[in-house]
């Protein structure tokens, strides 16, 4: 079944869901949305990317072939839970949450007429709600997927073929490695950030400690506004990696302490020079100015 | 004593001292330049901001009013040590080291005709050398001065005015205020980045670890890339209000953990939420794309 000829419903108008839409308006047969938010629904209606924006959850999911499940991770397996057995069949459901090994559980759960996928773009803002959704946010972004071993050939082309709309860049992976990976890249760097600005508002308190804030810090700090409704599902649904990554980084930064307090030069090189090359052949220096010194 | 009378030598030819120079051409009587590196200095003499590039250090300090030290802080300290028992006199010294205490100390014993002041710019680039210079690096951002109990009201102005010249803002504070805030606000990032960079390099080094990481990563673990002979000098000359920020930052990750393992979810938000509170105060949200999620 092509894109154009399937009813795609999504729920959540957030950031995510809103920039969805913006990009996939006129390109499905229906285009619905539902938020358990009235003020988010209503404002999605104004925005006009949607044919028809949902009352109830119930409604939304009646005249759907494709469910987009764009909301914090816990509301997710909440969703599949609570309605994965009166979705109308056959249904296709794609997620779009952080974490993926419980989502994927849940799935597993779903009737035999109801295929999903699970998703999660590497992409977002430092804002939330749909007022700042994009139709250029998914562009150039790494689109993980994450299929169950029953999931269909027909839904995982359809998530491709999302994916190419979005000008996004797939990357099927499992999602025991998937969420691994994101306790790397993306939930340990918020764990720091959160505790950098707490460090430096509470030894700071006296002192014009913001006065000093330039880019560096302004960079290191900046995924600490991310949204906690989003961040807590995140670290209540991928404990164990989670805490593998902070275990190591603790240790490496009691290796830095010590290696400090000992003014042990070969220690601290050890550790510094490989995290500079590293970090160095990642990304191109941009024009911004960086670090403060 | 006006700066344009004032015959003015900058030591340290990197992105910071060929910053300052590109700023400050053709406003003092003379320029000179001079780096230990050769190629630096051959570097510095083609692009033209220097009235001379010295051959060595004494040539470069016998007909110079002003010496601005633009160097890692152990070479500062150095040279202070070194020859500022034969500076000519009268003579001032504006030093812009990354860390103050150690180097107000060496100021102290500069003889009497040899007054000076401490100063750090907070600014920066992720590169370095002066390739990388640029005369607008300084405009805007804050100028921390720190002059010692017998600086002379004559050379804080001198230094006022090299400050209003690039357009930077200036700060007085004491040194020892000045490197706790600099440990909070620009040593810690630096090590919560390298240790970023080095958990995922070793958890995820079988794995596409990078292939996932996008704005979150990047902005978090930016200042990993910071040059080593500055971070090395500054977190030896620093150690104390390092190692207590660490000690805290440290403690509130011991926390997170805690919370994460047994999921507690209000002791997650007694920490995260400030942390997003404060972040969210202190910076407007960019147009660039934010968390990874």
């Amino acid at each position: 079944m092509r894109l154009s000829e399937q009813r795609v419903c999504i729920v959540g108008l957030g950031l995510m869901g809103g920039s969805l839409a913006a990009a996939l308006q006129g390109q499905c047969a229906a285009l619905a949305g539902y938020d358990n938010d009235p003020a988010a629904r209503s404002q999605a209606g104004e925005l006009g990317w949607f044919d028809s924006i949902a009352p109830d959850l119930p409604t939304a999911l009646q005249d759907t072939d494709l469910l987009i499940l764009a909301v914090p991770v816990r509301t997710i397996l909440d969703i599949l839970n609570r309605i994965g057995r009166s979705l109308p069949e056959p249904h296709m459901v794609l997620d779009i949450g952080s974490t993926k090994a419980d989502i994927l559980a849940a799935m597993e759960s779903l009737p035999s007429g109801v295929d999903a996928v699970g998703g999660h773009p590497m992409c977002g803002k430092e804002m939330s709600g749909i007022a700042a959704a994009d139709p250029d946010l998914y562009r150039g972004c790494r689109f993980v997927l994450c299929p169950l071993e029953r999931t269909q050939p027909g839904t995982l082309d359809t998530a491709h073929k999302i994916i190419s709309l979005l000008e996004a860049v797939p990357l099927v992976m499992d999602a025991e490695r998937h969420d691994r990976l994101a306790a790397l890249i993306s939930h340990l760097p918020y764990l720091l950030a959160a505790s950098l600005v707490q460090t430096a508002s509470t030894l700071g308190a006296n002192d014009p400690v913001w006065d000093l804030a330039a880019d560096g810090f302004r960079d290191t700090s900046r995924v600490a506004s991310s949204s906690l409704a989003m961040m807590l599902d995140i670290l209540l649904t991928n404990q164990k990696p989670i805490l593998d990554a902070l275990s190591t980084c603790q240790a490496l930064l009691n290796d830095l302490s010590d290696a400090i307090e000992q003014k042990d030069e070969q220690r601290l090189l050890d550790i510094l020079e490989p995290a500079r090359e590293t970090r160095s052949s990642l990304f191109l220096p941009t024009s911004e100015t960086g670090e403060t010194t």
